[in-house]
């Protein structure tokens, strides 16, 4: 049976730097794999001599893990096939890596002398793609392609702009970026971003306000779900990311208190015994929820691990 | 066989805003869910008034790429126990508020009133964890506790700070964060970022200089892979952020061009004839890669499809 658990196990390790070379035992936390993996040098405001920024959310540890369950769950299909486990490596420095490959994609093609920089709100190769001032704040405003940004400029009251060689195509677009941006803000200034927004969806426009986390709130609480926790109290979480057809997404699982799994998983799946854990959490290896033993086997009886 | 097809078969969309809802139909690009799903507003420099800024890649297409993958993944384990396939949705603006699991978590135990802003370089909670000047650049410092603080405090030669009431504790510390960076900028100006690299690291001090896609290249050789490709020539790209023990990752499956998959999916795959993909190729429907119908029923022929 412990042979059996051997060969279908799958497990996973999550490195900073990778498990291998010389950087393998260093430390490090999401804003350092930003820093080291590029993504901060590509971050920040346009203007020549300000300093870049760091991603306002722990961008790596998501994606980090991410990338593990992916791996873990490509294994378990893997599995399900051959019926042998595996080892499964990730690392957090490659993950930022595999983040970056649109701006490693135009280092490459790009020349070695060309490094992607911060372009604050500005996407670095199509126009109109950046935030733009309205009466109240900014709307973002996005276009993928000619037949978009004329479809755009003309949205705004602008479609004389579509026939002049500096905005017809997105390169002389690019190229006079700065003078579209200001006649397209002498338009945007004549109504808020809300009523911009109302305007321009309906009629194709790709943009947005840019939302604080009140408005995702107020605007989108179908991405959000509250989850109670016994200390914690109630809190509002992000919804999953994926809706299954055949299974509904659980919220029940909250966050554990600590230790409160100790036994379910020692005594109950791995087969230690009551006076193993006395032992350890004596010895302070382990925190387990209960305070005496009588709990503990009791609590654990009623799960069924008696 | 096209009934069991139909059971056994996973699909998987992936929506803007969800498939669902007021917003279903709603267009968008990647810095448009960032500005949507609140995570422009916690990005940018920390002094009021100034513009917050896009992450410098396409972080939202990336992570709704990999939502969609774990979704289907997760289908493939599924179906191996039950034998049925199913549909996967998933949603780029609920991608973008998972991300941001941490700011909405401040926000939701901070009150209403407590709106994630944009920090610059620092973490909104913890010092010190920011951007420090050294003497020819940025190095990045980031500690998580009182005993790691202390530690990169000594490493510095400032370990008379430890014991004074406004270093010994993060909220301390939070509180004298502008005095705790002068202190510490005051001692890093004495030598450059790669000369405080090689003693901090060593030392246990978690920190890294702010890397360039250049520098990532020249310090990270590891995670990126050169890609032959016929007509874009060699590129520099990330690799496989997971390793399998028992497979090894294959980068030989280059982007293909325009329709070169085309006639070995239709022909091969879905079995239909030579003669309905002239029609479809003369209608403009498809791109087959092939210009005349031998070439094509050749190609075919010589990948087994005949």
């Amino acid at each position: 049976m412990l042979k059996e658990l051997n060969t279908r196990l799958i497990y996973c390790s999550v490195y900073c730097f990778g498990q291998h070379g010389e950087h393998a035992r260093r430390q490090a936390f999401d804003s350092l794999l930003q820093a080291a993996g590029g993504l901060i040098s590509a971050t920040g405001p346009a203007e020549q001599g300000q300093t870049p920024v760091r991603v306002g959310c722990s961008i790596v540890d998501m994606c980090s893990g991410m990338h593990a369950t992916m791996g873990v769950l490509a294994a378990l299909h893997a599995r399900s096939m051959s019926g042998t486990g595996q080892r499964v490596d990730t690392s957090m420095l490659a993950t930022t890596a595999m983040l970056m490959e649109s701006p490693i994609s135009r280092h490459s093609f790009g020349g070695d002398k060309y490094l992607p920089r911060p372009d604050g709100l500005a996407h670095p190769a199509v126009a109109p793609f950046d935030g733009f001032r309205t009466k109240d704040g900014t709307l973002y405003i996005a276009t993928s392609n000619d037949s978009r940004a004329h479809m755009a400029m003309r949205a705004l009251g602008l479609g004389e702009l579509c026939a002049l060689p500096e905005f017809a195509t997105n390169p002389a677009r690019m190229a006079h970026r700065d003078e579209l941006k200001r006649r397209m803000e002498a338009k945007l200034a004549t109504k808020t971003t809300s009523e911009w927004e109302l305007e321009l969806i309906p009629a194709g426009v790709p943009c947005s306000a840019i939302n604080d986390i009140a408005q995702l709130k107020q605007r989108h609480p179908e991405v959000f779900v509250t989850v109670e926790h016994p200390t914690a109290g109630p809190s509002l979480q992000a919804g999953s990311p994926f809706a299954f057809s055949c299974a509904d997404v659980d919220y029940t699982a909250r966050a554990p208190l600590l230790g409160e799994h100790t036994e379910d998983v020692l005594m109950g799946e791995l087969g230690f015994n009551r006076e193993e854990l006395r032992q350890w959490r004596r010895a302070g290896f382990i925190f387990a929820a209960p305070e005496d033993d009588d709990d503990m086997s009791e609590r654990a009886a009623r799960r069924g691990f008696g």
